[in-house]
């Protein structure tokens, strides 16, 4: 039985056309029905270069109205949209591009310097598709639940980037368990600052079109900037990570905001308890949540209301989902299993990650933790490797195996140091032959690594930490750095 | 794909547990934990007496803390509900516990006379089952949204009343397109008083869980008790039929509801405008809606800000739903088809009704409407034969196959008569040869058809009016009535 429902932009533009859909930091807006109309514009010119139900193309920009329509377009067309982050290499750009089978690479001009290093010949700037001649084609009118959407990577233990496949139904369960936990309100508007190629950003987008709410889209964080909106423009909810909280908490000073914000969505890994306790005083309604690109964003969300007497804790797996903790030990910590319809598939076209990772609709999520005696999750470790960077995930293994290839370097291991700004920051530590040579070094990893992901200190050391069975023990370098 | 998704009463009992799912009009409540609680055990009780997945059991009774319970016992055996009216003679209610091929009765005391004049034998009211011991058993942890959960009886033109099969899935989508429509807010108390055999009682309940709401319970409608309820119990939403509305507004007289009474969600029928208009006036928020049992509620409402420029139109169709005129005429106005995943997969054991009714997932509905140029619809005519009294279907094509058996009536034609209190009331046309006693035919009325689907006027005439090819035109029948 499959489900099938209208396609939710033409919905949308047919409930509340009037109503807007996107609200830009520079003033200008657009209703659900110029969204539609621009989607299904841009969508016929999208035909025109050959794009169908199907195609797989990707999208290279920053948080622009262009990159809605866009996404929105490749909807209309049925095609599967590849969501690039920006802040990657070419290197690395060029290497999902392969794995995904991306026919089409769109792009933000303002991104075109990193788009022409990537050797890929079907590559169109968002303004070279719009001066195509529109080509008469049957739109889609409905969305059948199973069909893929979107594809996003991930990195993961093994270094190899992975692309997550969500469906449109992952999307649509993932908005509809959000609206069961937060509430649904007519004067809702979600600032959305985070990025649109990750989940958590992508995610408001589609709850605008099934709620019909407003987004408010910024292209990137500032402080001054983000401050000034939520004071001014209305935002009842916005979603951040753990570095853009302490930022706002400190601009906000002795202030409050608008009781209209009624929730600070934070994702992207553990807040330390000291930053919510000075969120609690200033009585800024932050929601702790758990999820990953797998779970097409929170799936483990805690209200404000529960946030004062279980802070510390990311809540309660939203309605449609279901958590368990996989082999608990004496103190009930094990890894965190999730369920649910907003659960990915799997990975795309890598049947050995998605095997080991989900097992009868159960996602192993690699993080640890326990739940209390009323259900409350705590997330106790996150992926054992995993550093977590002002919301970006660095994979050590991944970093690992890129210092790797350098000449001189014989042996690497990385893992993360506490940082005031990030929260954390990846450490290199290496064990070199003469011909190592550090500044060539850090060229190398400029061209192959995302800055997030570098090493912000590396450390030659004689030899690397290992068991018994020559295997890097990461908890042993975490002990070096101090 | 089967989509699953955590049993709904066990989930909201692990987020909400100390919220008040069932508050009854004698002042009890009932929490979600408590509710989950009684009903596990009930459903252990029911297994002792031999249900199980699959089973068919019809529940007969009014709007009471114990049939909600069952209902949910019954869904963590994953049995199917049969609901029956309890407006129904025993005869009626014996045809559809054959027809549902159902194997268990359970009845509310209240009931136990009408109980026992149906002749089926696995009969127990809900005390009896009470006392028995309970069965250690497995109980349902997760629902499949494609498994049927209810079945309900509606009539249609042939006059067999056919069993509506409702997924777990259609109820589902059902309570997400109401939220979708009418918000979700944390302080929302929604009063049943509609019967919980019908959908449109039904489906409050199933909100409550998945929205984790409280309901308020009452048996049956009393124009003061309700406007007392309203005044006083923070009520923020209502489901009314026509009939209520009139007596409630009566009631209010010149005063007005509490602010917080966000939605009167009005089905059942067309509304007079001049009672839209009263409400209008008096600022109580009226929703009208259309539905039907075959779309598990409401599929198409007008809000109430639309209300004041759309009066006497139904809205737009709920955000998971579409809607489309079938062979318009020259004035728009065509059969309503509508398509969605609250739409019931079909009628039970009736595959003729099933593909008479539903093409490609479009139900035909059988009334006549038109959408405006902002695509509101306005129902110009319910399923041409229907007669909706004080919010119950009668279907003249029931009665006239009924009033036929009895001896003398050799001819009989009914068709609906305006009524200030009830909308319409039935009316019927018969021609009899000299054996027809008309006291015994009330006897016989009484015994065969419920009270609501009696004729109010029985006119003997010579002949009926019949066009050329013989058949009966009822549209000259309300000729007659002037």
């Amino acid at each position: 039985m499959q489900t099938v429902i209208p396609h939710w932009l033409t919905k949308q533009a047919e409930i509340s056309p009037e109503q807007i859909a996107i609200q830009n930091g520079n003033g200008s807006t657009l209703t659900f029905q110029q969204l539609k109309e621009s989607s299904q514009n841009y969508a016929r010119k999208l035909a025109a270069l050959g794009v169908s139900s199907g195609t797989h193309v990707a999208v290279l920009s920053t948080n622009k109205q262009e990159m809605v329509v866009a996404i929105h377009a490749l909807s209309y067309l049925q095609a599967v949209v590849v969501l690039l982050n920006s802040r990657l290499t070419s290197e690395e750009l060029t290497y999902q591009l392969k794995d995904a089978e991306v026919s089409f690479l769109l792009y933000d001009g303002s991104l075109a310097p990193l788009s022409e290093e990537i050797p890929f010949s079907q590559s169109l700037s968002f303004t070279a598709v719009n001066h195509l001649q529109p080509k008469d084609v049957k739109l889609a009118t409905e969305i059948n639940l199973q069909t893929p959407f979107t594809m996003m990577y991930t990195s993961g233990t093994t270094g190899f980037p992975k692309g997550v496949v969500h469906t449109y139904g992952n999307h649509w369960w993932s908005a509809v368990g959000s609206a069961l936990n937060l509430g649904i309100q007519k004067e809702d508007k979600w600032l959305a600052v985070l990025p649109l190629f990750h989940v958590s950003g992508l995610s408001i987008l589609i709850r605008s079109v099934i709620y019909g709410m407003t987004v408010y889209l910024l292209e990137k964080f500032n402080r001054k900037k983000v401050h000034h909106v939520i004071l001014t423009k209305k935002i009842t909810m916005i979603s951040v990570v753990t570095v853009m909280l302490q930022q706002l908490l400190d601009e906000l000073g002795e202030d409050s905001y608008p009781a209209y914000l009624r929730c600070m969505l934070l994702g992207g890994g553990p807040a330390p308890k000291p930053l919510l306790e000075q969120a609690k005083e200033k009585n800024v309604p932050v929601f702790q949540s758990f999820g990953m690109t797998e779970t097409a964003s929170q799936i483990v969300t805690l209200s404000a209301k529960d946030a004062l007497k279980k802070i510390g804790s990311a809540g309660k797996p939203l309605f449609p989902a279901q958590l368990k903790i996989n082999t608990p030990d004496e103190n009930g910590v094990g890894e965190i299993f999730v369920k649910g319809p907003m659960v990915t598939n799997g990975y795309y076209n890598n049947e050995s990650a998605t095997v080991n990772a989900i097992h009868n609709g159960w996602l192993a999520t690699g993080d640890l933790g326990y739940l209390d005696k009323e259900g409350y999750l705590y997330v106790v470790d996150r992926r054992s490797d995993l550093i977590i960077s002002g919301g970006e995930n660095v994979y050590p293994s991944e970093v690992e195996s890129t210092m790797a290839r350098f000449p001189g370097i014989k042996e690497v291991g990385v893992t993360g140091k506490a940082d005031p700004k990030w929260g954390e920051v990846p450490v290199a530590f290496i064990v070199t032959d003469q011909t190592y040579n550090h500044g060539e070094l850090q060229c190398f990893l400029t061209e192959h690594l995302a800055a997030y992901k570098r090493p912000k200190e590396i450390h030659e050391v004689d030899y690397l930490p290992r068991n018994a069975s020559n295997k890097l023990v990461r908890l042993e370098l975490k002990k070096l750095i101090k």
